[in-house]
């Protein structure tokens, strides 16, 4: 099966302690896609301007991705954020972001990709999440994410999207946030109720935890030795999540848990490198022999 | 096998947000050897006074410690620590320390604590943990612990420590503030090369890490929905793993994690009641439950 992946496409300055990087390829449904397209056929909805380097649109290109939901605006910039990473990765600050032409983002599917059935609703404006879900005829399986920013100034539309969405992925700042509960255990409960089967709650370098109703997965973080930049760990984790789903069109337990350590191994890729440019030379078998690496370490 | 364990053994004012506590029974030796006592005949080596409620004797006692390494000192207070959780447990502040009879603690084994194969130094100067190391005839493992006043004040003495033992336990800040490295994957790596052949890195509530020189085991937390007082989680883990290898008389990989995974079960029991309280009214199958828990919830 395919995965359909909403969200914002843009380009990104980063400065770490190390070193800096201009106007790479940024945004929460450019990284998920990236990833999403190691595991099953994938679908990119994003506005950006003809100012999108080419090389970037290549790439996407040659990871095979359908771009026809990829909205290139004549004239107008695309989406740009620049961020400054500090004390050793536990701060990261915002240096300027402009919203360009990603503020007339009003997602039309067509409707080839409104017959997808598997979908990840990347981190946007919840309104444009909730209207993408609108236009779906039949999905299977609805994965959202959010971030702080909606959550404090939107909190209600992230509770419309969550009581919609079969899975919500949430950090675990962002769970604190939204329930006010500091136990991430009870926060899950908190965020179960109001609707989705499923919650994953990332904790960066310590794991993930996924909540069922009745059921609960532990998962390890992958130990990466040198984070190059964590930008866009968590799209890549939930792209791949969604998409290893896909491609199996089955969301048994089983299969929801390895979709998760696929998502951790993926997300420990990224990292490595500056924006997505650690995807571009991976193969399956390094993301399996990190999959096993986890699942005999994990293991009693 | 018998386990001995040489460490603190006090009374402690603990105070949190819900409540307070008065003279219960505190001490890193006390909570480790209650904890040990579920796995195998435990040896106590410690000092107190004759103030030491008869009550804390009588429940040492129904644990079957073996208490002949425990020193009453008549006319002497027993060690005292008062201390307060504040912000939800985040935080911990010592509002008084009498050290008292612990001032004079020089532990002398007798010929029958000399003998013993599995050994748990929990927390105490330094110095006092290699002189019990000295007494010993023929250990079979040796396990350590520690804490940020020994790590600041004797460094030395610490790393001779970890030289000699076989398998030395931290928390992530204590690794941090000895190894002076944020990545606790390197921090571990650094102390695996001063000597000990594991090291176990606790991380709370989220779980613990074991590394050898060329293995690794992530082990989860056991989500405890309500803790009334973690003081002592570390030394109950420590108590319980090293205990369960004693019990087995064995340690191979396939045990050393298991006894993490008990260490973590045996916290994750303690801190639901003030000091050791909760380990009054516990049973193995209790235990064992706890432990099918997480085998089942980490598995992929």
């Amino acid at each position: 099966m395919s995965v359909l992946i909403v969200g914002s496409t843009g380009l990104d300055d980063i400065e770490t302690l190390q070193s800096k990087v201009y106007r790479v390829m940024g945004g929460s449904a450019f990284y998920a896609s990236v990833a999403a397209s190691f595991f099953c056929p994938t679908r990119l909805v994003g506005i950006v301007g003809d100012d999108l380097p080419q090389e970037h649109l290549n790439f996407l290109k040659s990871r095979k991705i359908d771009l026809s939901g990829l909205q290139i605006v004549k004239g107008e910039k695309t989406f740009h954020w620049s961020g400054i990473y500090e004390e050793n990765f536990s701060k990261r600050r915002t240096i300027s972001l402009s919203l360009n032409v990603f503020e007339k983002f009003n997602p039309r599917l067509n409707d080839r990709f409104r017959e997808t059935a598997y979908i990840f609703l990347a981190n946007i404006d919840p309104h444009l999440q909730l209207s993408v879900l609108n236009q779906l005829r039949s999905p299977r399986l609805v994965v959202g994410d959010t971030m702080n920013h909606w959550i404090f100034d939107k909190k209600e539309k992230v509770t419309e999207l969550m009581q919609r969405v079969d899975i919500m992925i949430l950090n675990d700042e962002e769970v604190k946030d939204y329930t006010g509960e500091s136990s991430l255990w009870k926060a899950g409960q908190k965020i179960l109720k109001i609707g989705p089967r499923f919650v994953i709650i990332k904790k960066g370098e310590h794991g993930a935890v996924m909540l069922g109703k009745n059921s609960v997965f532990f998962a390890p973080a992958f130990p990466v030795e040198n984070v190059c930049d964590p930008t866009g760990a968590g799209d890549v984790f939930a792209g791949s999540f969604t998409a290893y789903l896909a491609r199996r069109n089955n969301f048994s337990w089983t299969n929801l848990k390895k979709a998760v350590i696929y998502g951790t191994v993926m997300a420990s890729l990224n990292v490595e490198k500056f924006s997505v440019t650690a995807l571009k030379n991976i193969n399956f078998k390094l993301i399996q022999n990190r999959f096993k690496f986890l699942k005999k370490n994990t293991a009693f």
